[in-house]
């Protein structure tokens, strides 16, 4: 599927929103991690050709205000807030994950270590909170920043919850499925949820219509991360930036292999605890799992639930009755979350 | 110097709000972790002898909300979100640090891992947020809420900022005096600025007030970790809950040693120098540092300048005229701050 021209939209925009939080004094070293992070310079602090994330929690946000008659441009504080507070869980997840690359690139961690990554990390969580209440400069109430702080917030600290969950289940043999499921709508959905939610509040009052929003972009962060999850296994390298099978190699428990290990039996189900009670899978422990997922159909169930889930979403879409060109455009959107590969 | 009644005055609300804020469903672990590391708990659950920290930061709110006629309780928000920013810093400090123990207890990642640490630190954070915008429940305006965020957030950025300084300082073998005292301006100045500052914010509305305790409290920052630095050298480990001289056995550069290296010359230079580019410092060069410290005076080095911040800080108090009972007992505070031995 090819590039949707919507994800290039505001970027600059955006951009230039997250530039203005960023410019401030401090050690230099913070803020050249920040900018390296974000793709904007390179590890020599040479300016970098864009390699940054596909930037579609602030893209959702301005065309969710858009979808409600506001002006996206309003609405770019907390479009760039999302981003912050995204590419502050990244930084985090890459340290606990330990993963040394993220697209094609070393990650900040590796770069600088542990222990200022970790700093890292928290200015960009401080700085998204700067960066909301920048809205005050756009004539909105008071109120207005005071409801999309609480609401960036309380979606924040699932977000957190998520994560803790998620490293959880990798000291657990079995994983529940429901748990699992349960664990993706807080670490992708409520980000998501939050997304539309915030965009929706600076384009219009109505307190329904930024409700309903912010259900349906959870379920589009569901049906994101299940894709995610699928990417992660029978991606292609060159569109991921991952190696393949990657999930499998390092044995994350993603919902493939939660959905396999719920099924599977006898001596498949302990050579599959076998492999995944390892440090590391070899080549032939990943062609193995591979087959044991194929044999059990996992890419079918998962691709059947991200189906549903999305079914959901464009329901709650559609029940609301937008009739702006921005309103098709979220249905596009939503439409290419699940079929993207990359 | 015996504890003072005033830490303990409102430790019961303080405590109040934050299990307030902390009541959530969520990832029970999470939870568990900030309770642990509050002191409500041990390890096993069970209720705890509160042994957390001292408190300062939410005291030193309520008492400024106090002493420029406000009621103390409409700054609670305030006051434990202060406590939760300082207690998210502690949980990531840890894991920077690799320190095991605080407080006589296992630290956060000692017990759970360094990846739920970080979790737990974020959350904290985040939590922090949440607690602010309870303000509003307190028939406070709206406008005063994002004050209360703007000024929070300001700070802890700073806070960070100054924790990235102290980091890059364990690569380098010269620190620079002045830059020190730039990072600890930031790294403890900024969260006690932020104290003061806050309970002006919520208990007046004199702007120039707020301005000024702000100052004088960052100076009061100032002073106390000057005498924290003393304490991790010469401190006594029944009251400190460090061992004997832990800084200079992790060779950590904290102001006396980098007063000290900047004093020194020759051969006492260069085996300093020695001493402090090994992992960790034996009895026999813990002896030797402390001997070069006492040579070049740096324990009344430390003693003359947090002497003068205090003053200065004092002096700030002093020309803002309050004549409130609990204006009496910030000043008592403030000399606490530098005469404590734990």
């Amino acid at each position: 599927m090819a590039h949707p021209a919507i994800l290039d939209r505001y970027r600059r925009e955006v951009d230039k929103e997250l530039r203005a939080v960023l410019d401030r004094q401090g050690p230099p070293v913070l803020y050249q991690m920040a900018r390296y992070h974000l793709g904007w310079e390179d590890l020599e602090g040479r300016p970098a050709e864009y390699f940054g994330g596909k930037a579609l929690r602030s893209t959702l946000c301005l065309l969710s205000c858009e979808a409600v008659g506001g002006d996206w441009r309003r609405a770019l504080p907390v479009a760039a807030a999302l981003e912050l507070v995204h590419n502050f869980s990244l930084v985090h997840d890459d340290i606990q994950d330990r993963d040394r690359e993220r697209r094609h690139q070393p990650t900040v961690w590796a770069v600088w270590g542990e222990g200022q990554a970790i700093n890292a990390g928290d200015a960009l969580l401080s700085l998204a909170h700067i960066a909301v209440l920048r809205l005050t400069q756009e004539d909105l109430p008071a109120a207005t920043a005071v409801e999309a702080t609480r609401i960036l917030d309380e979606r924040t600290v699932e977000m957190v919850e998520g994560q803790v969950m998620d490293l959880s289940f990798e000291l657990q043999l079995n994983v529940d499925l429901a748990e699992y499921l349960e664990m993706i709508d807080k670490k992708t959905g409520a980000l998501f949820d939050c997304s539309l939610r915030l965009g929706a509040l600076v384009g219009g009052d109505d307190l329904e219509q930024v409700e309903a929003l912010g259900r349906c972009c959870r379920l589009l962060g569901l049906a994101f991360q299940i894709r995610d999850d699928m990417l992660g296994i029978w991606g292609v390298e060159d569109q991921t930036g991952k190696p393949l099978a990657a999930d499998i190699r390092r044995r994350k428990k993603s919902l493939p292999v939660v959905y396999a290990l719920s099924r599977a039996e006898g001596a498949v189900l302990q050579d599959m605890r076998r492999i995944y009670s390892r440090e590391e899978a070899g080549d032939e422990d990943v062609s193995l799992m591979l087959r044991y997922l194929d044999d059990m159909r996992a890419q079918a169930y998962c691709q059947r639930l991200a189906k549903g889930v999305q079914t959901a979403a464009l329901a709650e879409l559609d029940r609301l009755n937008l009739s702006s060109q921005a309103a098709e455009e979220l249905r596009g959107a939503a439409v290419f979350l699940l079929e993207r590969d990359y």
